[in-house]
C-alpha cells in the first residue's frame, strides 16, 4: 500500500487529554491529508501484557475504539481495525522473532527500566516480567511491517520501537531479498510533552491525567486541580509556559486564542482562565462525549465497524503473508 | 477432543533412524490404538529458528511430511497438518506469552546450553541467540494446548517442554478459570537412546546419523561404519549391548530376531551381522523409500493432504481460540 500511516493505541487505561492531543488529534488531521492511507488500530493484543482482568480489558478495548469514532474517525476513509482480528500479524510476529537477536530485546527501554527498578530494590532482575512484556517490540514490528508502513508517527519515547522494526526488517530482507520497506519515524515534537495535573508528562503511570470523556463536573474539578504559579491576577503571564494556555489553544477558536493571549498580557486570574478553559473544553467535548456513551452502550455496533475494518486490512495482510511464507519456504 | 496424542517433528535435518525408531514408529503404533485421537504435525514454524535458507527449508519440510506418509500414516485416521497452516496457534502463542514469566524461559535447557557454551568461549551470553530460539517453548506450549492434548509422548530431553506447558496452562487457568487441561508427558524410555555410528546418541548435531531413506548403497556403507568391539567371529556376543542387534530387531521378523539371538550366542562375525542387518533393513525400507521419492516428486500432493489435515485441525482450533479470546475480553 502507498503512504500508509500507522497508529495503534493500547487499551491499558482510559483515554486522557494527553492521548488526545499527543496522538489522536494529529492522527485524525493526518488522515484527512490527500495521498495517505491511514491504518489505525486498537492495539488490544498489546494491552494483554498488562491487563489480565476480562471485564476491565473489554471496557478499555471498546473504549479506545469508541473514542476514535466519537472524535470523528471516518471508517470509510481509514482502515480501522482491532489488532486481535488480524491473525496474520501473529503469524508474522513468530516469523520475525527468528530474525530478532535476543540482544536487541535486552536493550529495549521498557524492559531495561523494569530491570533497573528491580535491581534497585534488590529483586531478581526479571521479577514481574512476563514474556509479552519482554517481546512486545517484535509484535509492534509485525504491526508496522504487515502493512508496509513507511511512516510511523511516534512520541519521542517510542523512537526505539521504530528503530527495532528497521533492524528486524533489514535482517529479513538481507536473508530473503527486499520484502519490507524500512519504516521511518516521525516525531510529534510539540505535542509530545503535554503536562499533567502535577506538571509532569500526562501519563497513566503518573496518575495525573484528565480523562477525555469524563462528566462535566469531574472535568471542572480536574481543571481546577491543575498547578499554576502564584502570580496575582493583575500580573502579566507567559502563555508559553502555561499548561492552561496549552490546553486552551487545543479547544478554542483562533479568535478566542488571540483574546486569551491578550488577557495573559493584560493580566488575568488563574481561576478565570480555568473557568474559560472548562467552557471551551466542555463545548468541544459535549458531542463526542455523547457519541462515546452511545457507542459504549452498543458494543455490537463497534464490533461491526471493527470487523469491516479487519476485512479491509486482511485484503492486504492475507496475500502479503502468503508471499512472505513462500519466500521462507513454508510451501511451494 | 478426547485423548489427543500430539507429536510434531521439526524440519531441521533429514529424518534418520533415530527419529524413526524413537518417535515415528511408536507414534504410528500409538495411532492405531483404539480411543485415541492422533494429532501429528510438521513443526515447520519451529524449524525457522534454525533454517533460514528457503530451498533447504522447503526440502526439509516436505521431507518430514513425505516420511510420515511413506511409513504408513493414514491421514484419514490422523489429524495430520503443517503447523504454519494453523493461524490460531500463533495467536495463542502471543496470548500465552503474557502468562509466561521470563524466568521460566531463562531456565529452558536449550537456551541455557547456548549461554553456557558462549560463556565458555568468552562470547556475550546471548551471542547467536535469536528470539525464536529463546521463545520456542511458548510456541510448543501453544501446539500442545491448542488441541487440549492430555498426553505428549516425548524423549527424556523434552520433559521440560511439557513442564513449561503445564506451568503456563496453570497460570492461564488461574486467571480466567479452567480452560486448558494440564498436559502430561509420557517418556519413551527404551527407544530414547538409539546410538549413532560412533556410539553416542544418534542425533543431527553429532553428525552420526543414518538417514532413513538413503539409497541402498549408502545405507550399506553407513551400516558398515557402525562401531563394534573386536571380539573374534567365534566368540559369544551380547545382544543387549550391541547396536547392530538393537537395529536388527526393529526391522526383522520375530523368527529372524530369535535366529539372530542364537547366532550371537553361538558366535557370528560382525561383518556377517552387518550383512544381515542391511538385508532386513533394505527389505523393510524399499517400499516406503519408493513412496517417499514419489511424494517428494509431487509436493502438490503433499500440500493437498496437509491442507485437508489443517481444515480438520481448524474445525477444532477456530472455535476454541474464540472461546479463549472471549474469556480474556478481546470482544463481547
Amino acid at each position: 500500500m502507498d503512504n500508509v500511516i500507522l497508529t495503534g493505541i493500547k487499551p491499558t487505561g482510559q483515554i486522557h487529554l494527553g492521548n488526545y492531543i499527543g496522538a489522536i488529534k494529529p492522527a485524525l488531521a493526518l488522515a484527512k491529508q490527500p495521498n495517505v492511507k491511514p491504518v489505525y488500530f486498537v492495539a488490544d493484543a498489546h494491552g494483554l501484557t498488562k491487563i489480565h482482568d476480562a471485564k476491565e480489558f473489554r471496557q478499555l478495548s471498546y473504549g479506545i475504539a469508541a473514542t476514535w469514532l466519537a472524535l470523528g474517525l471516518d471508517p470509510n476513509k481509514t482502515i480501522f481495525y482491532r489488532q486481535s482480528d488480524i491473525p496474520e500479524i501473529f503469524e508474522l510476529n513468530w516469523i520475525l522473532a527468528n530474525f530478532t537477536s535476543k540482544g536487541l530485546m535486552n536493550r529495549a527501554h521498557a524492559y531495561k527500566a523494569i530491570v533497573e527498578s528491580n535491581n534497585e530494590i534488590g529483586n531478581d532482575p526479571d521479577f514481574g516480567v512476563n514474556m509479552g512484556l519482554f517481546t512486545y517490540p517484535i509484535l509492534m514490528t509485525a504491526d508496522i511491517l504487515m502493512f508496509q508502513s513507511k511512516i510511523v508517527p511516534v512520541g519521542k519515547d517510542q523512537i526505539q520501537h521504530v528503530e527495532i522494526a528497521r533492524d528486524i526488517a533489514a535482517n529479513f530482507n538481507k536473508t530473503y531479498g527486499e520484502t519490507f520497506p524500512l519504516p521511518a519515524y516521525q516525531v510529534q515534537e510539540e505535542t509530545a510533552v503535554l503536562p499533567g495535573l502535577d506538571g509532569r508528562k500526562m501519563s497513566k503511570s503518573y496518575h495525573n491525567t484528565i480523562p477525555l470523556f469524563t462528566n462535566p463536573a469531574t472535568l471542572q474539578k480536574l481543571i481546577n486541580k491543575i498547578k499554576t504559579d502564584s502570580l496575582p491576577p493583575e500580573a502579566e503571564k507567559n502563555p508559553k509556559t502555561s499548561i492552561l494556555f496549552t490546553l486552551y489553544k487545543e479547544f478554542a477558536s483562533p479568535e478566542e486564542v488571540d483574546a486569551m493571549r491578550r488577557q495573559y498580557k493584560e493580566g488575568i486570574g488563574w481561576g478565570e482562565v480555568k473557568k474559560q478553559l472548562f467552557m471551551v473544553m466542555d463545548r468541544y467535548l459535549q458531542e463526542p462525549r455523547e457519541r462515546y456513551s452511545e457507542l459504549m452502550a452498543s458494543p455490537e455496533k463497534i464490533d461491526a465497524i471493527l470487523r469491516k475494518g479487519a476485512e479491509q486490512a486482511r485484503e492486504y495482510s492475507v496475500p502479503f503473508l502468503k508471499e512472505i511464507k513462500r519466500k521462507i519456504g513454508f510451501y511451494v
